[in-house]
């Protein structure tokens, strides 16, 4: 296969970047997403339709030469079937641990990463019992299915255990549920990873993120932290990729609490924390993705001084005023506006921590947006 | 318009990485181009026509906010025509300067940009008057229509006269002749520039160039020239753009001999010269062509360390060996192999001289390809 055809399950902007990073490479795409309007269809064939259903699957399995996922939420045996006819990476047992809360953080414990203390919960009763082991606050997620914040519960103090029952009890059968100590971390971090086919690991410096109402909002790089903290940081998400046998990118989410470590999430794709990849480092996290999944050469993520990301939540804002930054770059998914979702991204990069602060703050005055940019100012002045 | 579609006449590899840039300001596209398989069409929609076909350019035009091109070769009554529609950068003067050797020598002196003697030919006779004034070695050319060396002649003594009229003399009455002085220059550079419909003009670093057999077969930058002959390339560039009103990127070619500069000419879009900027530069030719065309602000074109394009003709080596060094990127065009044509280019980029030598005589080894590296590896050991 001189000129491979890569399949991507789901079609939103991670699929549209792939495509982007892999024309180079000479790939063909075809991306499969339910819905006709996805974003990646302005740069790939799509087909749409079902992950659920065979035909289409076989379909789309027939013209392709390996499959990967922008969207991690396809069903496991859907992946499992693409799997007995085409290559697919990552793997589908990695995809269904990365899937499941319990799975993902029952498998941290077994490779000695740390978590928050958690417990799972089928019924009333066991919220109960959830709430006195774990204890409060702490947060009732869905096992399954969540992304960005969605499917979360705050529970402060015991008395919102029936508020909580109200909101999620009804997907305690269906997605199941899990309870989490709420971690009052500091920071949070990521350790956006690639793995090739032959085993090859590679980081790209560790990123500091910030969220707003479960969303990603920023995204520095590289996080200031000591090297003990993220030797460590790095160990875990190496010794994950090994044990899940991953091949591709994908990221580590942690909490961090005085000077310790706590695993959040694994991500099973490419990461919004990784965008700034694109021009913050020699080789983007969609390229490496894609390298790793055709069995090539991995690419250098060596980074290229500092740089921030700025998540667009809702609406594109005017352009003018990242473009007008030295190191300003600007991404645009092509969607239509809708609250909540995410629509594109800036990367700011600069060659100094003062340099790229500065540039934050001329961005977040010209957009209105002091607060999205004070946090990643904060660090950088820190 | 806030995501305006952009139409590209020609749809080669220039116009495939102007919409592989482009995409993450959220445009789209359209190609035409006179061939079905373009390869432009495999990222973006391709209108399959005749440039000079008023049918095709006026649904062309219906369907795009603004035009710019890949090819400089469209005719210039289809440039003005269609700008009468939309706008179109560069204007359609300026692309008919760059399609004429006379007109565009011409230009040059009188910016005062020193050019090799030259002299037009319209019959046989006025070739031996041309050879009298310009002298021997000299270059026997098409004006119009020539590309990557094609529609030349070179003529070592007035003996060749009659051989040259031969080859290229039943051209005179269609495209015109002109004759040049050969020009033993010690290095060919060129200058790659955008100017901003505001006239706001940037250039990135010089760049070197060396040729086999009239086409580009690597490029360097930055190319080690001291500071004023620089700033006197800049010069000339910035008094060409203005004097054209030039919007988009240009690249000016240039002879250096004992410290002089001789112009070429000047290709009136992005220039396979400019390619390492694509991971070179903060700003791709690319991205600020289209910043340019849509009058958004320009990207900074500072370079990060040094870069140097190797152009792969007729077939695509092996990815390996480029793709394994730690600065190495690929660009595989999707186009079939064909003798003379232009596949694809590797781009290496490394921090320092003396490593990105290192990278290139490692590539020229594994691919065989010893003496397309000779010469960048020669001015960086200089
Ligand atoms: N146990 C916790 N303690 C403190 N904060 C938490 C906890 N769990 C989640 N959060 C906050 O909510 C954010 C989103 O949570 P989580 O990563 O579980 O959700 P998700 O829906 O899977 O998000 P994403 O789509 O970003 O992966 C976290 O990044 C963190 O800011
Ligand atoms: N007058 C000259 N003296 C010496 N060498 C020349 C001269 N003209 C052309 N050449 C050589 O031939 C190459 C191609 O010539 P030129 O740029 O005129 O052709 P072209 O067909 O327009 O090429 P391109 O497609 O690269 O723009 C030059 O880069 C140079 O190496």
């Amino acid at each position: 296969m001189t000129r491979p055809t890569v399949g991507i399950l789901g079609g939103g902007q991670l699929a549209r970047m792939l495509a982007l990073a892999g024309a180079p490479l000479g790939l063909r795409f075809l991306v499969m997403d339910t819905a006709s309007d996805a974003c990646a269809s302005q740069f790939a064939p799509l087909r749409v339709g079902d992950y659920r259903d065979e035909a289409v699957l076989a379909e789309f399995a027939a013209k392709i030469d390996v499959a990967t996922f922008d969207f991690e939420n396809v069903p496991a045996e859907s992946a499992e079937w693409l799997s007995a006819r085409v290559p697919v990476f990552p793997n589908p047992r990695a995809l269904a641990v990365a899937q499941d809360r319990l799975a993902e953080k029952t498998l941290f414990r077994e490779l000695d990463i740390p978590v928050p203390a958690f417990a799972t919960v089928d019924t009333r009763e066991e919220l109960d019992r959830a709430l006195a082991s774990v204890g409060v606050p702490c947060i009732l997620k869905t096992r399954r299915l969540g992304y960005d914040g969605k499917g979360q519960f705050r529970i402060r103090s015991a008395g919102d255990a029936e508020a909580a029952w109200q909101a999620l009890g009804p997907q305690a059968a269906g997605v199941g549920l899990i309870v989490e100590a709420f971690v009052p971390f500091e920071r949070e971090l990521s350790v956006v990873a690639v793995r090739g086919r032959d085993g090859e690991f590679r980081t790209w410096p560790l990123t500091a993120n910030w969220h707003v109402d479960g969303v990603l909002s920023a995204s520095l790089a590289p996080a200031r932290v000591d090297a003990e903290l993220a030797a460590t940081a790095v160990a875990h998400a190496r010794r994950l990729a090994e044990r899940l046998d991953y091949v591709g990118v994908f990221a580590l989410e942690l909490f961090c609490r005085g000077g310790e470590l706590l695993a959040n999430e694994m991500a099973p794709r490419v990461h919004n924390s990784g965008h700034w990849t694109i021009e913050g480092a020699e080789t983007s996290q969609f390229q490496n993705h894609l390298r790793a999944v055709l069995g090539l050469p991995l690419g250098s993520t060596a980074m290229r001084g500092h740089a921030c990301m700025l998540n667009w939540i809702g609406q594109m804002p005017d352009p003018a005023a990242v473009l007008g930054q030295a190191g300003g770059h600007w991404h645009d998914y092509g969607k239509e506006p809708r609250a909540g979702r995410k629509v594109g991204h800036a990367t700011l990069r600069a060659d100094t921590p003062g340099a790229l602060a500065e540039a934050l703050e001329r961005v977040g005055r010209a957009l209105d947006r002091d607060a999205q940019v004070a946090p990643p100012v904060a660090a950088l002045r820190d």
